[in-house]
């Protein structure tokens, strides 16, 4: 166990609606593992979704399971044939780490290799602990000036990157975000975050929408990024991206969608899921440190990890946006 | 006119049903286009539907259209800009040429301009005449190894090569191609082309013929190109394919199409269209000239122009599979 | 002639060192063209060169032409068949306008045509008068909150966007650029305008200077511009870009270079050339339009357009960076 | 030890010259290894010049070091790990293994990996034993229809499919290959295995060539890929390829060379190297087993491991083409 510790307090999910805050062991890092000292990890709609139903689709949590996949910390031990890094570095964690240099893995797409290790996708630990073991090449070191919430919020943050990366999304791209349409707050907030232009949808057929869309804009967009997983939202998606162009499908809904499949094809607009992220996380870092983005407004609250229900309790009542756990009790600071 | 010849007979269609055989006014070649005596044009199902039902969507026949769209012949004049062409030259001849050099032209994107000219895509004349005037620059030299009939059929095989690139089919790609799965006669005929395995589609739901399809294989394919537009077939490609694979969308069905989109989105399984083709001429001479594709078995019936009446039936009644109007009275020969 | 003027005055070349302010004819705009009342040209280092030795390599001037190529006006009037401008539009030109749809015109790739027109590169007149004719396609209205200035700064403007574009520069890329290195002036103009760092190379050896980079970074940049198109300044970039990344060579030196071949090929890293540029007008006017880039800092002087003969004298003495002709006597604001 | 065998004899490099046959221990596969016993190893250009030189370039070998990397064999062990291995499996061995998951490996191109594994390149044991452990990952099933020679040839064929993916070589394209041009019995073969026409090269410069070239083809080829490495065949390529076209660089020459940079800039032609391949066994078992490639002919020696010195002393000769060497006593066949 590190130094100056004597526990390693975890937020553990039993069953639906059945979080416990266990003292975890602390194993020894593997060869190719670091030993990670938590400092912030940010709950996410997926581990509220685990605590209420105990399962995401084919997903169930079966035995004890840690949640928590936001996250940052310190290295205190590194593992024999680990290099690049050494205790006292601060990292952020890139919970997906594949088992194998599968057909995947190897082409760069390690995301869909369907034997990856996930954090808090069961059965797999999440980090939401005082002390955590992770494969060293999915941990990376942070730059002085990001802070280890701006660390842990990488995670978040790789979705959207990896929708522009599948979207293509360069400079001088016309984007459609689709998904915060309906509520004037959250376009409020997106405004604030660079949104040239919002839309506030109501009872608009997806045509209109489109059509409006069009009008507000001057052109059609490029690239939709559509991230509510809405029926409606997708056929406007379709309607409203110039001809060539790209739908990306951030957003999961029904299993089955009516969508104008022919209106997509003929003008030969792609569609294009995303499956969390690869490769993302060099180049966060780069834009968070380079100041080329700010995630710092999106955390509104924050809570020992003690106080792990309380938390959870916030984060699923949709009250602010960003609920951050501060997982080391000697610095509970950004 | 042209020397030899006194008549520029052509199929002009008046409305549905009222296919005539007319002696059309011959006019001057414009400084960027090449006349030509035509040899051989296929009947295609697109020039079979304008003739039975005088629409395709929402493209009318309005006024007297001339029909034809995959076609060779000889040029006989060249207007003063041509460089590249002379005549006596043999063409094969692409039926779309860009009218401005908009963002789609200027991306190498030419089919996707909305104001493209279009051969027997109503209001723009088509082909099946003695003679015909066309840009130079989409008509290409045919070498002497590939007969006028290979260079009418580049018009069909450039559906599918197009299909390839937006599939990015390369060398070693696993292909399923969905569309003559119900027809036993089309299935012998796909694998004396080439399909290395076949599978008839009865009444398995699309999930039970993808699981069949991985078992033939002995795994999921690349990349599925979808050619019929049923619902059913293009859920079977979404199923069938591997993650991070395409589904080329080629058929086109109903308007609206309900699809399992969180299967393809979370897999990353890319859906992309096809609007005819574009930059494909080069590449399909290429391959008849070096006989990477054989062609030829494919023209079951000939009719001389002056029957081109008789032609249309047979062709409607999908007996055989190509038909070729012979427009040249002293050469028809493929 | 287009109301409100009385002359053409145009500046045209004669020969090495022979500048003669004329009264140039004006035609009609052609059916795709429009007829331009100029606004602002700048004089870019090809027109002096041209200027001063009446060649820039195979280019020799034969007869007399018209300088000037990075330009902006307003439409006058519009030929037959233009849909998308209209008399009182403000447009920025693009100076290549391809003659043919040839092979590299319908790829997207126009820049390479071997018969594109080129503004100002013989025997293509260019645009430094005060009326123009210019392919409507290749003439894009500008916002109103683009000046004219900044409109004919697109030109210098998208030689960076192509270079940046040709290395795939994308958003947290690591980028060295090349070619400001020796003057200090200029690196601390590159600094203001948004340089990371700078580092001012001296007499040290190409390895050296990657050496010193690497260090300055704390990694090797995925991508080098190079610009100056000296030989030590080639190796640095093969020396200093990261395994798999590419060197842009922008800049153009002697016919022959040694290189470090087997250095750059073992390693991956690509070399690419550029050639004017392509399709960036939009997305340069998307830039400006909405503050990406800031170009007005770039124009030190200005001069009507009767003072062209000491606009070129202040231009070809290196003072100051652009110098600005203005072509309309009733406005020689920005 | 697998059963049926008594030793493990291997072909070990001690320094130049220095060729001995010894009887090499057998370690247990660990949990992510398997077993082979190993059947055909070709000899490669690299075994030999590590066999004479004892060095390539910085590479040297320092202490003893087993041989061989174009190798196939018979799984007898699998480690704890491995899923889709079973011992009688045979499989194709690709000889480089990444030992990190560091940034070249998580975007697909691990064969740029720093640190990664690679068969007899010192100072990591090649395959040329009765029995090898090898990362069942890169261990790859080979169809019954495909014979363990082709597996072990499928290393030299991943050259040529690398080189042509990184030229993006595909239907249609028109290719240049130079590096057998000088020598008459080896165009000869060429020609027997596909390459539609060759050209003897004498004394001509490389702009002759480039000229004879475009007129043997009738146009300039799309892609060179140059295998040679001397300096007057990578400036045939340049002079050669056309404009928007690719120069793959496979040959290694001298360290620096002198080439016609700015010729190929201006022409926006690239400059690409290539490093050993990278995601090439299963495209190649794809084409080996459908027949779309035949490396058969290219084996023209067989020795018996035992007779590893008469192979290399055959091999360094440059009689015939391929030399295998037969590691299993009970099964010479090919």
């Amino acid at each position: 166990m590190a130094a100056g510790t004597t526990d390693n307090l975890s937020v553990v999910l039993h069953g639906p609606g059945d979080l416990r805050l266990e003292n975890y062991p602390i194993r020894e890092p593997g060869p190719n593992e670091v030993q990670l000292k938590m400092h912030s990890v940010g709950i996410c709609g997926s581990d509220v979704h685990y605590w209420q139903h105990g399962r995401i689709g084919d997903f169930v949590v079966k035995k004890p399971m840690v949640l928590g996949h936001e996250a940052s910390g310190t290295v205190v031990k590194v593992g024999a044939s680990v290099k690049h890094l050494l205790p006292g570095d601060r990292v952020a964690i890139e919970p997906g780490v594949p088992r194998e240099l599968d057909e995947f893995c190897k082409t760069g797409r390690y995301n869909l290799s369907p034997t990856i290790f996930f954090c808090a996708t069961p059965p797999d630990d999440g980090n939401l602990s005082r002390f955590y073991n992770h494969n060293a090449d999915f941990c990376y070191k942070l730059p002085h000036n990001v802070t280890f919430e701006e660390g842990a919020l990488i995670e978040p943050l790789s979705v959207g990157l990896y929708a522009c990366r599948r979207g293509e999304v360069t400079l001088g791209s016309r984007v459609l975000v689709c998904g915060a349409d309906m509520i004037s707050s959250r376009l409020e907030k997106a405004k604030e975050c660079g949104a040239t232009l919002t839309l506030q949808v109501n009872k608009e057929s997806p045509q209109e929408v489109a059509s409006k869309i069009e009008s507000l804009l001057g052109n059609k967009p490029d690239i939709t990024i559509e991230c509510s997983g809405a029926q409606s939202s997708i056929q406007t998606g379709i309607y409203a991206t110039r001809s060539g162009g790209t739908v990306v499908l951030v957003g999961i809904g029904n299993e089955m969608a009516t969508v104008p499949l022919v209106h997509a094809a003929v003008r030969e607009v792609d569609l294009r899921g995303v499956f969390r992220y690869c490769n993302t996380w060099p180049l966060a870092i780069s834009m968070l440190a380079s100041k080329l983005v700010n995630v710092k407004p999106l955390v509104t609250h924050r809570f020992p990890l003690e106080k792990a229900h309380e938390a959870f309790e916030v984060s699923s009542k949709g009250i602010g946006l960003k609920v951050m756990l501060k997982c080391d009790p000697n610095d509970q600071n950004p």
